[in-house]
């Protein structure tokens, strides 16, 4: 198995790896950001979960002084859209020709999998770096086509058969709700 | 105004004072803990935002040295319960007569506000910590009452009028889910 996005020691691709998983954050949180200022949807992005272990107090500030990344235990993304529970997560690959599901992990599968039995809208928001493509994946039609073939990765042929193109504009970014609109979801 | 559940300097009050903060929330991670292992709703408190300044790279660990807390946009808890987007704050008061509004920021009501103008169900729990009450307020009463008659507290009688009392059961603590399923929200 690849771990493409794991964290480089070089500075350089330090960089360039957070660029690269900035950028589609990044459209993300302005896309989200004009859903709710277009009264919209109201989608955000959950923060990092942080341990916090030792906190200074000077004044009338607070300043973390040790803490720790802990493991989230759900996805990045959730909110409502017209009545609807939505939930996503976001993924960006270098890979060539397929996304490595060790970069999905299980608490996030099956996160999004239960979301779906009680009737919310779960998907993922790929982005295939070396073709410039962004895909919204159903959840259920990956569980579905998971559960028929077991194995450690989706080719990007898979995703572009199963999934949806999610066309780059100027404002917002990325429309990934009208690609829902498309899906009669609601 | 008073800011009941502002930070105090002294020692004890402060340990005091997470001991209650934490009590309301710690009921509430475990009903929801509870609904998610059976399978009833999918609801889990969001982690505080961090704004992370520098982090030191130790072997294969990450140390945060620096950080400061930052302010929510939303709310502490949202999720899905049977098919409905699911979205409220958690409020305690030491106070004897009201809940002063100063502890409901405008973000945080507004939002509330967004939510349930998309068909999703928002509400605040209420802990009076004097009386030892739980109590769920559906945004749409309280928005409509403090429209109303704008104030800058909110009345326990008020609360015990308008809102809907949780009782403290053993297993799950709080069961708001069951006060939902009375008011024909479904």
């Amino acid at each position: 198995m690849n771990y493409p996005n794991k964290i480089k020691k070089t500075g350089s691709k330090n960089i360039e790896y957070a660029n690269r998983g900035m950028s589609l954050e990044y459209d993300l949180n302005i896309t989200n950001q004009y859903y709710l200022d277009k009264n919209i949807a109201v989608i955000y992005k959950k923060p990092t979960p942080i341990k916090v272990v030792n906190v200074e107090y000077t004044n009338n500030d607070h300043e973390i002084k040790k803490a720790f990344f802990e493991k989230p235990s759900t996805t990045d993304y959730n909110g409502i859209y017209k009545g609807k529970y939505i939930d996503f997560e976001a993924k960006t690959t270098k890979n060539k020709t397929s996304f490595p599901l060790s970069n999905l992990p299980e608490f996030q599968l099956e996160h999004l999998k239960k979301v779906h039995l009680h009737g919310g809208i779960a998907f993922i928001i790929f982005y295939l770096e070396v073709k410039n493509e962004y895909y919204l994946y159903l959840v259920k039609d990956l569980v579905t086509y998971l559960d028929l073939t077991p194995r450690s990765s989706i080719s990007f042929k898979e995703i572009e058969e199963k999934g949806y193109l999610i066309k780059r504009t100027i404002n917002p970014p990325l429309d990934y709700l009208t690609v829902l609109d498309s899906l009669s979801l609601f």
